[in-house]
């Protein structure tokens, strides 16, 4: 290379960087291999072999990131857990729809290649594609020079599912009398970090490392909580025919998120005094002075999952759900009204 | 809402926004249905039914971003074209494994939703899977306020394709004294724009406005050509079996690239006097003072696809490709070697 002509180097970008960054998550990819997959890495594309056993296979796909708990992430320099965020979000909303995933694919956008981030990251994806069943079949990552802030990074990741055309759910069997089961979530999930971060690191002026008022932990630590996936204990129930919808509380709370499954004529009742709000959402009520219906579209407030079932087998579901390690309770049921969620 | 209580909208994200720009797009998105797509917007996931007429299915999937073009688009402020590149660089890298595109999801970060601006963005990627006989089958717009610049964004797109096992395309058939043919590229494609907006930028010290020396139109217009797709010239031929192996040239160009087909004991040998380097090349060659190699690892050298065939059927293909508006020529061939690539 002549000593003044320009090279891609020069330019930000470091090809051979890059591919030794490759070389350091080949064995984790290699981990997340389930009998479907067909490729290594560094194929064009990722290789899957669509499973037997579906008479009319449909496959349910979603895109999704992290939003700004990345924040959190950069900082308290930890790295190894968002990707277990993004791959149990992408589970969820594909699985409301009664799909079990396939393979997923990450996109990481950086300033500039920092290998150990990386692989920090991609750590965390293999770890929530493994414990999914998911095979991490590919993904890109872009080092966009003067693009990103130094240290900072962008992540997004796609999910392919499948389920019989016979066992979509898409709330039409959801009706009046039915019971809504709530599944606790592990904090915000990936949900309302804006004005979270507004809240904590203005009005309350704590940095990562302070303890969080009323939690176990530093602020860290509870903003970081891992987005549950609820794959594990409701897959086996998915095909029975007991459950009649199914809503991942994501951006927009319950408020937006339930009615996304309600047919026209019904409602969702929920009973307030039914849980305890999670200190951490008090917390962030009280601090940020916010009111109640901009907390149930901004948060979570404790449930991640909501599972309509008939009535009758409500009681048996949630202690099974219990049994299965789940915060489980019956939070409300289906009333006849307009399509929106109601408190009591 | 409180007076003095805090809400999401001041934390800078205004979900009822979100759902205006969805509501602008939901038309564009209806428009790429094919007749495999089950869902429309609005569903946590998206719904595609698994075509019929594969004995042994598999799916082929992809995730890749737009890289540094989306600058040249941010100062020409011109959002609607680098949707194409994202769709046709994905439908390439599937294409290369024999596989066809069934779906396409997209995902956009940005700080401040404008929703003009990400229209515009969804526009180019529902033109780009309409052309490629594609389903927009959903995607994510994320608000990231503090996040990424104003007036900017980050792009990236997952294709899932379908091939029969038996005809997955991998190299192996390749062989020395099969020709190399070369289908022609439109300028940068979405690679090597690091690089180039430094020579072009720095260098030459041109703005977006101004004309692109030795080319006809200006710096905006010849850096946003679009990221061409070979979908529609290969197909007719991907399960003839006269296809050996094809290589989508992207970031690391010829010398990278096309390695990644070549069986042991192969190389490729290009002839560079086969073609004349497009002016856009040389005026960024001479400028950067870049050495050769280099300019055959960072940028696709006129070459957007290679098509690795029987010798005996070479001419005929160029004919063909050509009559299908293809700029294609044989641009060299298998030789035996050490899986690289040689320039004579």
């Amino acid at each position: 290379m002549s000593d003044h002509g320009l090279s891609y180097r020069d330019a930000g970008v470091d090809i051979d960087a890059a591919q030794r960054a490759m070389e350091g998550i080949a064995g984790m990819l290699r981990a997340t291999r389930t009998p479907g997959t067909l490729s290594d890495l560094g194929s064009f594309g990722g290789l899957f072999r669509v499973p037997e056993g579906f008479s009319s296979p449909v496959l349910v796909a979603s895109t999704d990131g992290v939003g700004t708990k990345l924040k959190i992430a950069f900082l308290a320099n930890r790295h190894d857990t968002i990707g277990e965020d993004l791959v149990n979000h992408c589970v969820n909303d594909i699985l409301v729809q009664g799909a079990v995933p396939l393979f997923f694919l990450d996109y990481i956008g950086l300033g500039r290649l920092q290998p150990g981030v990386v692989e920090s990251i991609v750590s965390g994806v293999a770890r929530g594609c493994i414990a999914n069943g998911c095979a991490l079949l590919g993904g890109e990552t872009a080092e966009m020079p003067d693009f990103y802030a130094a240290g900072e990074y962008d992540v997004a990741g796609t999910i392919v599912g499948i389920v019989n055309e016979g066992s979509i759910l898409d709330g039409r069997a959801v009706r009046p009398g039915d019971a809504i089961i709530a599944l606790g979530s592990d904090g915000l999930h990936t949900n309302g970090y804006s004005l979270a971060r507004r809240i904590v690191f203005g009005e309350l002026g704590l940095s990562v490392d302070d303890v969080f008022p009323e939690e176990s932990g530093s602020v860290a630590d509870v903003l970081l909580r891992r987005h549950r996936s609820y794959l594990r204990p409701i897959r086996p129930h998915l095909t029975e025919g007991v459950i009649h919808g199914l809503a991942h509380i994501t951006g927009g709370g319950l408020v937006d998120n339930v009615p996304r499954i309600l047919p026209p004529g019904t409602a969702a009742r929920f009973d307030r005094k039914s849980w305890e709000l999670p200190a951490l959402f008090r917390v962030l009520q009280q601090a940020g002075r916010v009111e109640d219906l901009e907390m149930f579209r901004a948060f979570n407030m404790g449930i991640g999952m909501t599972v309509v079932v008939d009535a009758a087998s409500a009681d048996s579901l949630v202690r099974e759900f219990t049994e299965a390690g789940e915060n489980a309770w019956i939070a409300g049921e289906i009333v006849a009204g307009d399509q929106d969620v109601l408190f009591s």
